[in-house]
């Protein structure tokens, strides 16, 4: 039998690998933040130092996944949690996987600005800097109501995914309007289509870590949400 | 100290335990390479009653990747594996994640199908057929691979991503021809760049666990491959 300031001790120990642990992912979000803001300055401001700087970036972030999986597997092994401290370790883990996906996304923006500048240019689209803007506050306020394990805070990263979603569907017909208009816009045009996909997808990876911050908080899964369907721009989910 | 029949016991119930894990990735493997199949053949022969099976059926590949964490956090609690048992444990909940994203490609290839018949019709691009082959190739291959431990398979796997990024590169140009052709094609061509670019992201999660079988089996990181570029299609990775 351990006594009982052994236990407290193992308490402590956990307690503070698993801080250290989620540390680790708040500063991953952190860095994921940071490109995702710079992608849309360098996209905004046609700047490909910035963009290239984005790209060399990501690598600092492939490198905190691997040194979260480290952690993670380190605290199973040497702490042994069970339950809800298990499932504390395994979400960082996943959460780490989540934010790498992200940060891939805003690199792959990052790649087509130098692209964009050789390529016939169609005036300004401000729905995709409000879009933009939108993802970006959902990636900030998703990595708040993870550090403070805020579910209420996580529904309303859920709700702001609609939002985005509804400009998506109105920016890609926007963008067929301009490729319609002149077949010379086209190639511009499928590069904005894509980046908006992929901010799109953002949106949808900080809605996952909503819904599971949800659910380590509540133990509840978060409520259905209702989506608009576009039939023209349906881009599926 | 354990008597060495209890050692065996435990040796064996684990065993037992990660046996049942893995056939379970197998048999979520199967279902997502049927359901790749099934969209293509949906997708070539218009068949959107197929289309909507796909749909359905991709909740049971959900539930699965739900099962998948589960007995993988049962096994941890359980057995406290250790070292190479434990990264087989939480690679196979990895690859269960990188499954059922790879199914969800194949159910958003599977929602256009009744969109694009309501759509101008283009000749057929018979590079879209031969890319979705590959894809499957590469998803049964690395099934198997995964299934044998087989890091020769996997790295098999993986020369063919670069074949299949050639010919999405490839099917973009062609796509983009049509859509320069006649205005009136271009939403449909744009449906059938996002199914081309679901496809080379089916492709690339396949190679993301050819590389986790490959580490596995051989303690070493998969050689890096050069990848051509094609500035016009570049779609960055």
């Amino acid at each position: 039998m351990k006594k009982a300031s052994e236990i407290g001790h193992t308490v402590k120990a956990f307690d503070e690998d698993l801080g250290g642990l989620r540390a680790l992912i708040c500063e991953m979000g952190g860095l994921t933040e940071i490109a995702l803001t710079s992608t849309l300055e360098a996209l905004i401001h046609s700047n490909k130092e910035l963009a290239a700087q984005i790209v060399e970036k990501d690598k600092e972030i492939d490198a905190l996944e691997i040194e979260a999986e480290r952690v993670a597997m380190r605290i199973i092994s040497l702490r042994a949690p069970l339950a809800d401290d298990l499932r504390d370790v395994i979400a960082a883990m996943k959460i780490s996987g989540i934010l790498e996906r992200m940060a891939d996304y805003a690199k792959n923006i990052a790649k087509r600005v130098p692209i964009l500048q050789n390529m016939v240019s169609i005036h300004p689209v401000p729905v995709l800097p409000v879009m933009g803007e939108m993802v970006s506050e959902m990636v900030r306020n998703v990595l708040d109501a993870y550090a403070a394990r805020d579910p209420k805070k996580a529904l309303h990263v859920a709700e702001y995914d609609m939002e985005v979603d509804g400009l998506y569907n109105n920016l890609f017909r926007i963008l067929l309007t301009y490729m319609m208009e002149d077949s010379g816009r086209i190639s511009t045009c499928i590069h904005l289509m894509f980046i908006a996909k992929n901010l799109e997808r953002i949106g949808d990876h900080a809605t996952n870590i909503a819904e599971m911050v949800y659910f380590a908080a509540t133990g509840k899964q978060m409520p259905e949400r209702t989506r608009g369907k576009d039939l023209l721009a349906s881009e599926g989910s």
